[in-house]
């Protein structure tokens, strides 16, 4: 057992999985009815069937706040992780993975029943990703599981949208969003997904306008959110719910939105487009470390710009490049010894 | 249980090994006591010590002759693999892999004793890469394991040094070689690493010398083999002992020997040099591909240069662009339907 620090800049909850990336035709995706750039829960036979037809994999740690928290320990925050894996050997994978990033990963794994989550990600010749999750052993995290002490010792507590998907997940969710705020933290989120979105909107909603501080969320995220059609009335609507929303909007950049105030944040083209996985998570990591570093909404902006450009230049969601020497070449005023 | 084709190109047998690749400085090699470049035989409990001690790494299938199957399963050979998995995750995974390129792969996974191998590949800062393999559930390769029906229907049977370190193994495997030379195929070998040349010098020797029509070595292994500080000696030594020896050369490209005459090929430059795992193993696949297609000697060459031209320019040992696509782009000419 890791003593957990006095304080850490992140602590994250989210699913505990190894993600299988193939390279994939888009018949392929329409062939097996998957909605492609989206997420779909798939059950054990489904994910056993789906990767019998699939190519040759890449296996590599995966969930999306548990990519976002590990890159945050490689660009040199004190990070801690809260999520679920089964003793079998991808949960091994994925503790070490996570822990080998300097990331604090204490839930104990699980002795029996299904085991550690997969993601089935399906690479198209675009670079869109489409995912197929098996939860597995992710999906009994329950608020037994939930480390209040590293809770209250955050910064920041991330979580990521998908947990909604299981009640008792949820239900961890809001004891350590609650646990955080009432000692001064503050709550961020990640709509994770358009099609999740849908599942839980009201939920979604009544999170976003009482709890949550920081919101990270793409063009079809806040517009399924809002149900609009209109990427601008989703803009005008989430500035009056949260002190801060990230807005990515792929090769466009993002925005930051801040009260009234809109930050447009250029994107960085660090070469060519080969996968998409992992941006979303990348670019929330850059803007949360620099957050947590005390840097100005711009300055972490242009820090989550640069951790996504790299991380689409490659297969798999977590940089293969050390984040701290690309945020010293390109962003040298920000770099920290 | 497939049934075997009346004739396949290659049959391969080998390592059944999940690879974990990780990059590494190369301080990290000489504080664990690792030869840059080779191969070490680690135990289980070395093994975790080593991988506790490791950075996050990346998952794919691998094992030397495994990795040649795959490849010459992409580029359209009719291609057999035997080889040892446990019942575990990462035996799921390999044997997904491999199926997955088209090959067959029938070795009944064992149900208990040490879980399936894995090796772990430092890749250093320059490209080279560093062995640590744990041979868990593949040590235990014997006789029984081997698929005779399968080896009979080879025109060439594929073997990797490797197997040599296990008695078992070398047992099946000269028993293999025994069945498919009696049926009119022929026998291939790939000396694999100099220290595994060191450690069974003699029967090596023995075997290229009887048995052996097409040999691959690199530099290191070849000179290992004879004993000598020149290439040059170990080149016209091993003319008079194997109908066909191709001998890579890293970026100085390749040579083949066939009886006096030597064929110089010449290396595919297709980037950056990224990793150097598999490199070997490809070579061996686009020459063997190329030769149980009737092509001359040359156009083997450059498949083999081609295919391990492709794989140095990413992570792991098996490529991710479909090969077919590489020659067809590349060497149009041998290029088939």
């Amino acid at each position: 057992m890791t003593t957990t620090p006095s304080t850490l800049d992140v602590v994250a909850i989210g699913n505990a999985i190894v993600d299988v990336l193939v390279q994939s035709q888009d018949d392929f995706l329409s062939s097996h009815g998957l909605a492609k750039g989206t997420m779909a829960l798939v059950d054990q036979e489904q994910a056993e069937s789906l990767y019998s037809a699939m190519g040759p994999g890449v296996e590599t740690s995966g969930g999306s706040a548990a990519n976002t928290l590990a890159a945050i320990a490689q660009l040199g925050g004190k990070a801690g992780f809260i999520g679920r894996v089964r003793n079998d050997q991808l949960g091994s994978i994925f503790a070490h993975d996570l822990r080998a990033t300097g990331a604090l990963f204490d839930t104990p794994p699980v002795e029996s029943g299904p085991s550690t989550a997969r993601c089935m990600i399906l690479v198209s010749p675009d670079a869109e990703r489409t995912m197929c999750t098996y939860l597995g052993a992710s999906v009994n995290l329950d608020p037994r599981d939930v480390d209040l002490a590293m809770v209250r010792s955050a910064r920041v507590l991330y979580l990521e949208g998908y947990l909604w998907d299981a009640e008792p997940a949820k239900r961890a969710f809001l004891a350590a969003a609650e646990e955080v705020s009432s000692h001064g933290g503050e709550v961020s989120l990640s709509l994770s997904d358009p099609f999740c979105v849908d599942r839980h909107r009201d939920s979604f909603l009544e999170l976003v306008r009482n709890h949550v501080d920081i919101l990270f969320a793409n063009e079809a995220e806040i517009t399924s959110l809002y149900e609009t059609q209109s990427f601008e009335e989703a803009v005008s609507q989430v500035r009056q719910h949260c002190r801060l929303a990230c807005l990515t909007r792929s090769d466009k950049g993002s925005l930051i939105l801040q009260g009234e105030t809109t930050h447009v944040i250029e994107p960085f083209k660090l070469g060519q487009l080969v996968d998409t996985t992992g941006a979303g998570d990348s670019y929330a990591a850059g803007f949360l470390y620099g957050y947590t570093q005390g840097l100005s909404p711009e300055a972490c902006g242009q820090l989550g710009s640069l951790c996504a450009g790299q991380v689409v230049t490659q297969m798999g969601p977590r940089s293969q490049v050390p984040l701290k020497e690309l945020v010293a070449q390109h962003l040298p005023d920000l770099a920290k010894a």
